[in-house]
């Protein structure tokens, strides 16, 4: 069975928490030993997972990084969840529903800062491409602060396609472009919507962003007219999160 | 006179678009010229920088760095602003001002970011204590993509007494505090405006939260509750921007 290396505190509390993944070990650095640390290995043992003490050079070694604050976990693979898993238990009469759907973004810290932004406006679930994204590793995990363990993520081979299931299902898709003349600010994004988020540098790619029922940008001023993708998607999701409720 | 190393396209390029540094030289990476860097060497010297061609190796030990991208710059420090730079030539008739307040932040990446969006949201200026946070290294300039070179960024050595001075001056004081029951959406972010937004783990310190006219904060749902400290900032500003404008 294909294993993994999660790496830092955050990812491996919260993979522990949301309970999705299979622990072959726990490796804790000695002498590391922190208030944080302490309370996974009272989770670990509550939940009985095998601990391993080790020493720092080894959990370097281990994660094949510096950055793993004292702690490491050999598990199973991240869970991936189906298209089905997300849409399908949605009732008809069930209105506001909220995806972000991630199109051309390699950089483990922009999905993972992505994931974490998701989780916290309570989307229900993210949706990326086999071929054009980051897999959710590891490091994106790190980048989520752990969000990534509770989220349903879903790989999809074609997004065209899988923009084609989701407007059959009665969902609206909302693409992400700066060249866009709407605003944000002045679109519905309330409903059963599917918001598109795309790279940093070549932004969503054209064959999806045909498929969109429309595009909106951020208003932006200054000199420097460009967002990080990651902030473009935190202030798209909020601005759907603020049109749903009272807040 | 005291010099800086600029590293990274964005940086150099906007630093030579703002003006307001001395370029002493540039340095490019032999053997490394894409499309950005021949656009950074027509304006250095259509503005007539003096550039100089090294070896990569070279580049990294000037810079300090990998993250290069094939050129540096050494230049003047990052021109600091005062805070009568930013707020004695506001008229008193003009309502909507906007500044961002960062206490506590110490990660040069999150106050990058914070840079980067404060400056597409148009505020009239950032402050940042002296002491308790990261300085407007050029490591920030890189994380803003250049944004910091065209802000007006002012650090103060007490920032409660800076929140006085623009407190006389008319500036509502509004603290980001994850356990405020306010939320950002239904607090009033119009009229003369400072947003104070603080880091990750610590969030704003006791006697600055203290002079705040309110505190607020971002709702969020789902089991990991915390935003990154840069997201957070941005779903504030661009709050407080779509307050202030049809969009």
């Amino acid at each position: 069975m294909k294993k993994e290396i999660l790496f830092g505190i955050n990812p491996v509390l919260e993979a522990l928490k949301a309970g999705r993944r299979n622990f072959f070990e726990i490796y804790i650095a000695k002498k590391k030993i922190s208030q944080r640390l302490e309370k996974i290995l009272i989770l670990a043992e509550a939940k009985k997972k095998p601990v391993e003490w080790v020493e720092i050079s080894q959990l370097k070694y281990l994660t094949g990084t510096d950055r793993h604050q004292g702690i490491g976990a050999r598990t199973s693979p991240f869970p991936l969840s189906g298209i089905s898993d997300i849409i399908d238990n949605i009732q008809p009469d069930n209105t506001n529903h909220l995806l972000l759907l991630v199109d051309n973004v390699m950089d483990p810290h922009n999905l993972g800062a992505l994931v974490r932004t998701a989780l916290c406006v309570g989307v229900d679930g993210i949706i990326i491409p086999k071929d054009r994204s980051v897999s959710p590793t590891p490091s994106v995990s790190k980048a989520s602060a752990g969000a990534l363990e509770h989220i349903h993520l879903v790989r999809v081979t074609n997004m065209v396609n899988t923009i084609g299931v989701l407007k059959k299902k009665g969902w609206w898709i909302a693409g992400m472009e700066k060249t866009s003349d709407k605003s944000i600010f002045l679109s519905d994004l309330t409903g059963r919507l599917a918001i598109i988020v795309g790279g940093e540098e070549k932004g969503i790619r054209l064959l999806v962003k045909k498929r969109c029922d429309f595009l909106m940008s951020i208003p932006q001023k200054g000199p420097v007219t460009s967002l990080n993708a990651s902030v473009a998607g935190a202030v798209a999701l909020y601005e759907a999160f603020r049109q749903r409720c009272l807040c």
